[in-house]
């Protein structure tokens, strides 16, 4: 397909700037092309303004960093929050997880990524300053570290556990273990392990 | 994700249109557009108006119904093709795969489907009044039939076989048999039926 001529500019030009979205390639890339050929005029102007829109308009909260319509994003100006709590994660579809799960009620703070010496990631591209920053400013009693599990997050855990080791905030981490409905065969050694080192009262694993 | 609230009407919003394309779902739909909100903003634009434009200038060839630039497409209008061979095909994604394999010097005759009472498209749907003018108007000699192998497909060449017939031009159909590189053993009984009946002499087989 890479030889492929097209008998359009248009459709060539389409083809190829849809192609460059991650995971799509050129044959799914002309598939849905030709699907928006077929809808209406006004549907594709639609779609195509919604694109060019969000990426103009939109806002990062000034206060955790979450995508928002406004300066302060949904979360951080609800007062029914609990904002003694805040939990840091890489992006703003952990955000949308951890809603998801509705057992949350603090805060939050996106970092926008995790520390990558090979991605050439450094502490400062993160909003890890404004953090330390949020944790001095505001009545911060409790930082949530939620973030991956890989060799770059647990440096980022650590940078921001020793960053933020002067303000005496209490600084805690999700609960890692056999996920509910998994079997334990088939749960990975150190997954298993944790979930033995962190066990919890009987009567409390209900709640 | 389907009752997945959003911290964004603008994000929301891009999901839900990028969601609406085929075999994109809610959860690509966002890692898309998280995608696209970290590009330059320029980018974007130009992959919105990419799509907005194709809808709104793409024309149809006016001979032939292939996509075009202009109102004849290039290869009804490049005089290097043979004007006396047509073939018919179902969409231009057909006329592409023929262009690719440069084996092809003719004319095509782009149907815009095939006749599928089920989903309401009948022989007004597509371009076969159009074909039979071109068979009536210009000098054609042979009409290749290359639609899919299906029933609708089926339907639609005899459909076509009979328009033609008063008009005594030559209608073949591509060959059907066992791919190139396929074991026989994995081909199914009726391609594998079809290679034996139409065998050719094995002299003409490297052609």
């Amino acid at each position: 397909m890479s030889q492929q001529q097209f008998s359009s500019a248009l459709l060539e030009n389409a083809v190829h700037e849809f192609s460059k979205l991650p995971g799509i390639g050129r044959k799914t890339a002309l598939r849905l092309v030709l699907h928006l050929l077929k809808q209406p005029e006004n549907d594709v102007d639609i779609f195509g303004n919604s694109l060019i829109r969000l990426r103009k308009e939109i806002i990062y909260c000034k206060v955790c960093h979450n995508i928002s319509d406004t300066e302060v994003c949904q979360i951080c100006a609800n007062p029914d929050r609990e904002t003694e709590t805040v939990c840091v994660v890489e992006n703003i579809k952990d955000v949308m997880s951890i809603e998801n799960t509705q057992q949350y009620k603090g805060l939050y703070h996106v970092l926008g990524g995790v520390i990558s010496p090979m991605d050439g990631i450094g502490p400062s591209d993160l909003e890890i300053e404004s953090l330390v920053n949020r944790v001095k400013t505001e009545n911060i009693k409790e930082v949530i570290l939620a973030l991956s599990t890989t060799m770059e997050g647990d440096t980022t855990n650590f940078f921001i556990f020793r960053k933020l080791a002067p303000s005496n905030v209490k600084i805690t981490t999700i609960a890692r273990g056999v996920a509910i409905g998994d079997e334990l065969e088939y749960a990975d050694e150190i997954t298993l392990g944790r979930s033995i080192l962190h066990r919890v009262e009987f009567s409390n694993s209900f709640k």
